[in-house]
Order: structure tokens, then C-alpha cells, then sequence
């Protein structure tokens, strides 16, 4: 028996995975924790995809929805995604083989802002919630949670699931107790009171999570780690464009807009993300803060030089080699990282409030700075919008950065229409790629154009963009706001899906 | 001299429109004050119109950047367009003379959530303001001001400009004193607190602004009136929609998601909108309140008929009509009436505690739920896309409504892909049409096509659609969770620029 159960009466509802998972009756409306790699329920997922192979063979279907926090593991996504136990999946998601099923037309996705998912399942617009599986470090004496690596949706699911599957994992570090900051917004309007969140650091919650024991129809096992991607060293291509931004700061802070601390740091995942921490590490700025979704590799590295002060998120997203130092280390983290619920953490009240840098990735941008987050022509969406929209529609400064091609330059981000489009261009304030950074501020979609060609688009795509808007501009039909050839507009691509090059021949 | 100025150093102020205007040096930056037809100042905006003439007749350029709270009236941008005064246009604008100058190309426009306008201009992203030109009813012997019928970005613009022209029209009622809550949102991040609104009529400010006499250059009094369109009662297709939105309204409120007062209302203006009230004012639901931008004439019906009880927005857009009955019954109305400062009335910290409806109308909606509200396609920009992000991203529930078709059948308001997009498939719930109700809310993208087909596409689109949503999930290139087929996504409105139809012939 594990010693992280205290609670008396959820000791007798220990069982296996299997066990649990064969109370989840064919249909169900499942709410789970997980966002990144991390916090995500690692056996039962895989409990009910072997559920599903049996049903199969017995010539039954049996698929659920899957609602989470964000992206999880594979044990969820990618075995229940094989099997296919999914129907719809809510809202957010990052695993090749589910992506897979989901372009194929198998898998229903809804792709939404991750502020958004708890008050949207709390409306009740995703039907009944059978049961909330959750990951747990700990039950304590009173029945009450201690969370594992991500907070995401988990309190928005526990307010509307009928019952619930608790997974204690005794993989996830016990000293984890007291990093959570746990605050429920509530469902209902009219109820709802200010967040009282003025600086990053702020708590407002309980380290802890009550729930009513009576609703825990399972609870089961586990020692399995989280499922981070490794940390790769940053190639010259992602420097560059953080230097960029780098660049970009120092003039900031020096035309008086931005104190030398910054503003709060929010950042996506990847290759340039961390390559910004990476220079921010190297850099001039000091004492500064960060409100974010995740914790990277990069975040801790400037925890541990002292350059950031305090790293509030939702969850981890740290190498395997990232854990074994946080777990080293975690007792002086625990002082410096705040885990709260991403309608927290990621929520338009206190972004706007506290004024966050916002640095995403972006797949493609047009001259007048729309921007595409999720989906690659020809191909389908690749994870989803995630939290970058609660960022960037309320950040101070809003960037989205990536290489200017892909494949060798047959791929530019800069295109004349963007594909699909996830962020207006109401919402961007810079285009950053290795050859520069566009600056939107201030200035109409003409305006934009030549900043987003000159600064941002490679340079052999220039002429090719310059052509473009300046026969658009021309054009008898198009208005000269935003001006387009709509028989062009996605010239790029449909050379791209013909001839594998968005560059005509010769 | 005009009683309405109390202070005795600004009485000593008090000067001619020109002479007011002719302080303003060629490429000014200029925040006026001014939200729909309501509250801009109308005496130097025409007199630098003619100064932009007598300027250019001496060979010497004379533009200014213009920056006001939303749009005007045709003094200050019909007038300043006409002579092509202005250079720059933030972040609104709603006038045919101006709008045929920004799709010549002539003018810059930078189209800009309402909520964001002064928290941009407070960063200091369009320059160091040279004037505040600000209309006013009255100024208190302390100097400070009672703003007249619309707030808007006036609290910013005083903060940031470095001097200040004030309008005193006489024409505006007396009795608007009290009715304004003048709160600013700082523009300093860390030192932003929440703001304390947790009902629609919360009052959280004062009355008055306090203002920086010493930067005073100039007062002018004017007696004039404010320009509205007329109302217009609504036509058969727009009572059609309206009907569909209140079936909705009864449907959530059986459902047990909204109480029967509703939830706080926000509606654009226009017969759409219009309807809406009418139709609330016939309706069974009571006590309802209203947390919106403008105050129309159906809101007005909705207060005298006891249904409403409050009204909370930046700007009245009444008609002449409506003007006189506003008058007539000022000091009840100004017991249910406030108007804020548009970084409140649109603060998405604010919208989104409260949980408002959000109804506005939509220029194009694709098949998947991306909104168009501001481009025509061949035309250019109509006028911008106000507040309506700030609510829809925001609301509780999120609404876009218009007639599925225009000039007789020729244009399909439902299109494969929006030419222009301003909210996207993560920010649209329900798209309504005289057809019916589109519920996005918990849907793919594919299930949204269906729905957005059958229920709000006209009928004889609706093979159009589904042919090319059919064809597109088919295609080999196409990922099938937002299909399409680049080649035609803009196939109807290339076919209509062709031939000013976008069905196919024969």
C-alpha cells in the first residue's frame, strides 16, 4: 500500500488501473488532468485504450471524450489516440499519433484557448462529466490533494464530474507540497470577484485542493514519470532570432517604456523560446519575474543564476536531465515557482493587469500580420492554439517568432495570406525571424506589409511578396487597407502542395 | 461668455475655433475625444479641415494624426477627411468620406480593439501626443470636468497629451453631470490594480475628471448637436434573427445556464441590434442589466418599460428622436444610466467576470466560424472592428448575427474561407441568420460546418457549401480537421468580382 494515501476511507478504494478504468462506461465524458509532458494520469489512459481493443473484438464500440488540461503523454494521447478510444478531444493536443487520427477525420477536436476550457466545461457545454481522472502526489489525512506537475484544468473538473479516479504517482517528488496555488474561479456570473493577483509572485489559494470524498469511485497506483521532450541546445538560426529580441528589450528599456527587470516573462516551449532564456541568462537584465504557462529547462537556469526571481505557471515541461536538477534543487524552487490552475494562470484579468511579455512560435504570418498557430497546408493541424491567444491578445508586447523557412527555404512563414488564421492582425505587435524583427506597433496593414517583407520575410521571398502587394495595391478590385488578389492570395501554398517548393521555377 | 465655465483661469482661455486650431503645427499627434456619433468635438476639427486647405493653397503640407475613441461625427472625420487632413487614423472610424480616403490609400488606418486604445497610446506606441481635444458639457470651478455624451479614450488622452484643447457644448444637457464613473486604468504595469466591478452598475469613480489646468491652450464653446443616425425600425428579415437569438436566450435560460434576468447584455448597434431590443422589450425575461458600449434607442424602450434595469457604457448613439426623449426623462434615466471610460466598458478583466452576452454583427462567417467584421471583399475596409472582440472573446456567450444573404441573393454572408478574418474559430459560439441559430459552442470545426451550413447558410448556398466542404475533406492535400482547397477557398469572391454574383450561372 502507499504511503502517500493518508486518507482512511480512500485507502479502501485502492484498485488496479484496470479495475478503474472498466467503471468508464462507453461514451463517457472524461475530464483529466495533464498539460505538457507533465501531471497527465499515466495508467488508466492506457487501461481504457486496451478497453478499447477488447470491445472491439467483441464487436462493440467504445469510444470517450477526452478533455485535459493541454498536450499530455503518450500513455493518454497516443494509446488512446492508436486504439482510437477517442471521439472528441478538448482542448488542446500534441501527439503525433492522435494528430494523426485527427487529420484523418476519426477524431473530432475542438481546439480552444486554454483559459477558456474550465469555464467552458463549467457552462456545461461539453454535457455531463462522468469522471475526473486525475493525477495526484499525494492525498493527505483530511481527503484533501496535493497536486503532481500540472494544475491545468484539474479544479474545473473536479467543480463538474460526477465521480472521480484519483492516480497517485509516487514518481512526482513528495516535496512538490506547497508549490501549488490553488484558486477556484467559479462557474457562475454574477458570483465571480477579482482575482486578487497584482505581481507574479502573488498567492491567493490553498497549497491544496478539497474535494468531497464521497465522489472518489477509484483510486489507483502509480510510478511512472512525466514525458518531456530533451532539452536541445538552441542552432544559430533560433539565437539569431532571439537576439533580435534581445535587441529589442535593450531599446526598450532604454526609450523608458519597459524597467530594467522587464515585464513579466511568458514564453512558449521549444527551440527559440529557449534560446530567448538562454540569452536572457546572458544578458543585462536582472531581478525579473515570469507569468507563464510553463516551466522549461531555460526558466530554471535563470532561477538558479539569479537573473528571475519568482516563475509562476501551470505546469513543468523540463528535460528528464531538467528534472533530475529540479528534483535536486526543489527545495530552494519551491520558494521561487508557483503551479496555479491555467484559468489562472492564463487568464486575460491578470496578463492585462500585470502587463506580460508574450513570445510565441508562430507556423506562418502574412504581410499584414495575421498569424497561423496551428495549421500546416496540405497537411492538417499540427497541436493547437493553446495559451498563446490569452497571451498575446493581453499582453504589453506581443511577439511571435520563427525561422523565416522550413524545408530547405521551399517553406516561407511570410506569405501573402496566411491559411489559416489564429492571431488578427488587431493582436500582433512583432514578427520576428533570424533576419529581423518587425515591429507592428503603431502602424496600418500597409504599413505593416513593408515592415513584415523588409524585416522578417527571407530575402529570396522579398521580391515575390513585394510583387504580390504591390499588384494587390494596384488592383482595380481591392481596397487599399488590406489590400489582396484573391485569386493569389494563396498562390504560395498551392505551389508549395505542387511542386513541394513555394519558389515558382527558373 | 458661456456659463458652463466656472473655473476663472479657463474662462480667460476661451478663444475662437480657429485660433485654437491654428496652435496645431502640421503632423500633430491629436487624441480627441468622440465614441459613435456622441461627444467629438465640432468646432476645430472643422477649422483645421480648413486650414488644410488654406495650407495646401500656400503650397505647405498640413496633416495630423488622428486619434479619437471611436468614430465621430461628420465634423471631425467627414470634414478632416474631405481636405485629407489627416494622415494617420487610430483606432476607429465609421464615416463614407473618410473610409473612401483609407481604400484610396490615402489614409493610414490602424484598426484596433477598443479596450486596447488607450493602453497602446498610454505605452507611448504612436508618439508624444501634442493635443487633447476634448468636448465637454461643463467645467467646475475646480476646473475639473463633466464630460458630455461619451467617454471613450478621453481619461488617456488627458493623461498622455501635452496640452489641452476643451470643446464646452452648450447644446449637451446640463443634467449629464453625475452620469459619467471617470476610473483610469493606469498606464504603469505594477502599479495596475483590479478593477472592482463585479455588477453592471457599479460605480467604482467619479463624476469628474480632475484635469492639469495649467495645460489648458485653449477653450472654445460650441452649441451643437450630436449626430446619430435615425432609428429605423427593423425589417421582417432582421425580426426573423432576432427571434432566433430570443428562442436561444429561452432554451439557456430552461436549460439552467442563465438566470432569467439573463446576463448582462452588450449589443451593437444597427437593426440587428434593434431587433434584439425590441424583441427583449416583448419578451418574458425581467430585471435584465446592460454592460455594453453604446446606448441605443432600444435600450432606452428597455429602461422605460422597466425590463432593464441598468445600462453601463462609454457612448449614447441615440437617434434625434431618441435625443428628445432622452432629454425629457434625463434625471431617472441618470439613476440607471453610467457611462465609463472605454478601457472599462470594454475591459475584457471586466467582460469577463460579469459574463455578458455579446451580440454583433458579422460582415462574412466562413463554414468553420471565423468572423469577418470590417473588409468587404472588393471594396475594402467598412469601418473597423470596435469593441466586438473585446466582448466575444470574453463573453459568456458570443454571438455574430446578420442576413445570410445581400443584394438579393447576389453575396453569401456563409463563404468557404472569411476574406478577411477578425474573430476566430476559437472565439465564435453562435452565427445566426433569418435561417436559423448555428450552435458552435463544444463543436470540431466539422461539426461546425454542418451546422453553420444547415442552419445559418441561405438555402440556395447551401449546396455551394457542402459541395466544397465535401470535395475539400476529400482532397488528398487536405487535413481533414479544417479541410480546404486553396485553388477555391476564395472561390465565391473571386467569382463575384467577376460577375457580381457569387452563385455560379445558369
Amino acid at each position: 500500500m502507499s504511503n502517500r494515501i493518508l486518507h482512511k476511507g480512500l485507502k479502501a478504494k485502492v484498485m488496479t488501473a484496470e479495475e478503474a478504468a472498466a467503471m468508464i462506461p462507453n461514451g463517457a465524458i472524461l475530464g483529466m488532468s495533464g498539460f505538457t509532458g507533465a501531471g497527465y494520469p499515466k495508467a488508466v489512459p492506457i487501461a481504457l485504450a486496451k478497453r478499447a481493443i477488447e470491445e472491439r473484438m467483441r464487436g462493440k464500440p467504445f469510444k470517450v471524450q477526452a478533455l485535459t488540461g493541454a498536450s499530455t503523454g503518450p500513455e493518454l494521447d497516443q494509446a488512446m489516440g492508436l486504439t482510437e478510444a477517442i471521439s472528441f478531444r478538448f482542448p488542446y493536443q500534441g501527439d503525433a499519433v492522435l494528430r494523426e487520427k485527427i487529420n484523418a477525420g476519426i477524431v473530432e477536436y475542438q481546439d480552444m484557448h486554454l483559459s477558456h476550457a474550465g469555464s467552458l466545461v463549467r457552462y456545461g457545454y461539453y454535457g455531463k462529466m462522468d469522471y475526473a481522472i486525475i493525477e495526484v502526489t499525494k492525498i493527505r489525512e483530511d481527503g484533501s490533494l496535493v497536486f503532481s506537475s500540472s494544475v491545468g484544468a484539474n479544479t474545473a473538473y473536479f467543480d463538474v464530474a460526477e465521480k472521480y479516479i484519483l492516480e497517485v504517482n509516487e514518481w512526482q517528488d513528495e516535496r512538490l507540497e506547497g508549490m501549488h496555488d490553488v484558486y477556484g474561479v467559479t462557474g457562475r456570473h454574477g458570483e465571480r470577484t477579482p482575482i486578487p493577483i497584482v505581481k507574479a509572485d502573488d498567492r491567493i489559494g490553498s497549497p491544496y485542493l478539497k474535494i468531497d470524498v464521497n465522489k472518489v469511485a477509484a483510486v489507483v497506483v502509480t510510478n511512472n514519470a512525466d514525458r518531456n521532450a530533451p532539452f536541445k541546445a538552441p542552432a544559430e538560426v533560433h539565437m539569431k532570432i532571439a537576439g533580435h529580441i534581445l535587441d529589442f528589450f535593450d531599446a526598450e528599456v532604454k526609450a523608458g517604456r519597459m524597467p530594467k527587470s522587464l515585464l513579466p516573462l511568458q514564453s512558449g516551449v521549444g527551440n527559440i523560446a529557449n534560446a530567448v532564456l538562454v540569452g536572457l541568462n546572458q544578458g543585462p537584465f536582472e531581478n525579473m519575474t515570469s507569468y507563464t504557462e510553463v516551466i522549461q529547462d531555460g526558466m530554471l537556469d535563470l532561477l538558479d543564476s539569479g537573473k528571475l526571481k519568482v516563475a509562476s505557471a501551470t505546469a513543468f515541461s523540463v528535460s528528464p536531465d531538467g528534472q533530475v536538477r529540479f528534483n535536486k534543487n526543489i527545495e530552494r524552487y519551491r520558494k521561487q515557482i508557483i503551479l496555479r490552475p491555467q484559468d489562472v494562470s492564463n487568464h486575460p484579468e491578470v496578463i492585462r493587469r500585470i502587463g506580460c511579455i508574450a513570445m510565441n512560435g508562430f507556423v506562418e504570418a502574412d504581410i499584414y500580420g495575421h498569424v497561423n498557430s496551428t495549421h500546416i497546408a496540405g497537411k492538417g493541424i499540427e497541436n493547437g492554439i493553446g495559451g498563446s491567444a490569452d497571451f498575446a491578445r493581453n499582453a504589453a508586447y506581443t511577439i511571435f517568432m520563427s525561422p523565416a523557412t522550413a524545408k530547405d527555404g521551399k517553406i516561407s512563414a511570410i506569405v501573402p495570406f496566411a491559411s489559416h488564421i489564429d492571431h488578427t492582425e488587431h493582436d500582433t505587435m512583432g514578427i520576428v525571424t533570424e533576419y529581423g524583427f518587425a515591429d507592428l506597433r503603431g502602424k496600418s496593414p500597409k504599413q505593416r506589409a513593408k515592415e513584415i517583407i523588409e524585416k522578417a520575410a527571407a530575402p529570396e521571398y522579398r521580391p515575390l511578396l513585394w510583387d504580390y502587394f504591390k499588384r494587390a495595391y494596384a488592383h482595380p478590385s481591392a481596397g487599399r487597407q488590406s489590400p489582396h488578389i484573391f485569386e493569389e492570395a494563396f498562390g504560395f501554398h498551392t505551389r508549395y502542395l505542387k511542386t513541394g517548393d513555394m519558389r515558382p521555377k527558373g
